[in-house]
């Protein structure tokens, strides 16, 4: 069975599937349904080469631009940068956003040579100025190069006098004190709020 | 992102992935390898065209004969009777099995209108004659269908001399007392073996 090992061992390198879950879809999709199994196929096979990053932000997109920048309703004056594409969707599953986004993908590293440049911040800068963008929220992921790659931003952008902020960090919405880790109970120290 | 949204509601359709995972998945064939993507989604799509049933045991096959029923070596007088064509590959991986298969794709259900003519146990009492099988092993699921379709398969093969045994169910190894459910323990019980 040569083929159906080899599918699995395809569905076993696709992120989070074990050997044991690879195995049960592949078994699952030899009883599926024809027509979605040659949807599905056919789909991903072809979803590399019609969905390219936006010119302007860097978000994923089926034309020169993403669906975000090419919007006439969004916010142009806000803006808010990320690490990944799948970032956008996550803040957009909120609705609290109508700004512009900018996708680094990535983080300043300068250990593996992630700087300024190679981020694409020049880009980002000049795409500020003209774009007129008044605010810009930093929403990278808060680890250490997330902040550090918001930092250099802040920096960056002050100079420019746009205003920079920070998304907050801290203890999320239905957690429990017991299992946070000690350094978001400390962020969420510092940025206590009076209610 | 009407085709990444398809994607992922392509993903979350397979067994065992929630839109979470799906998201997380097809984000990440974005970015993924593209000869991998190619082949993937080539030999999924072209997987149900290649694979069909063995004619002779109905376990999965990429010729008439399934690898074991076209095995030489295999010894023809034994039988494995299961459910399913991936029970043949779990019981493969043991080892500990060297004779023939006869897969059911099912187990009898008389209120889903599956019974022994559908369920081809017929066609397998023929096969067991013309294979001259002495014995034969039910391993069907320890549930009350798998149970039940364990019980008609012995009756009808003892009519005809060939020895039926039924795998043993009990509690699994390396498995605890306080986790076991009450039939698993009861079975256990009236399955004890002197030590």
């Amino acid at each position: 069975m040569e083929r159906l090992e080899r599918l699995i061992g395809h569905f076993s390198r696709l992120p989070g599937i074990g050997k044991k879950s690879a195995s049960r879809i592949a078994y699952w999709i030899l009883e599926a349904d024809h027509g979605f199994v040659d949807t599905f196929s056919q789909e991903m096979g072809e979803i590399q080469n019609h969905v390219t990053r936006c010119k302007e932000c860097g978000n994923y997109a089926e034309s020169e631009l993403c669906v975000v920048c090419a919007s006439p309703v969004r916010e142009r004056h806000q803006m808010c940068v990320v690490e990944q594409p799948k970032d956008v969707a996550t803040i957009e599953s909120t609705g609290e956003f109508r700004g512009l986004y900018h996708v680094l993908h990535g983080v300043l590293s300068p250990l593996d040579g992630v700087g300024p440049e190679e981020l694409g911040l020049l880009h980002m800068r000049e795409r500020v100025a003209r774009e007129g963008v008044h605010e810009v929220i930093v929403a990278t992921n808060p680890t250490l190069e997330g902040d550090s790659t918001a930092l250099y931003i802040q920096r960056m952008l002050n100079e420019e006098g746009v205003q920079v902020s920070r998304i907050a960090s801290g203890l999320p919405v239905g957690g429990d004190m017991e299992y946070a880790d000690k350094l978001s109970i400390a962020r969420a120290l510092r940025a206590r709020q009076s209610v």
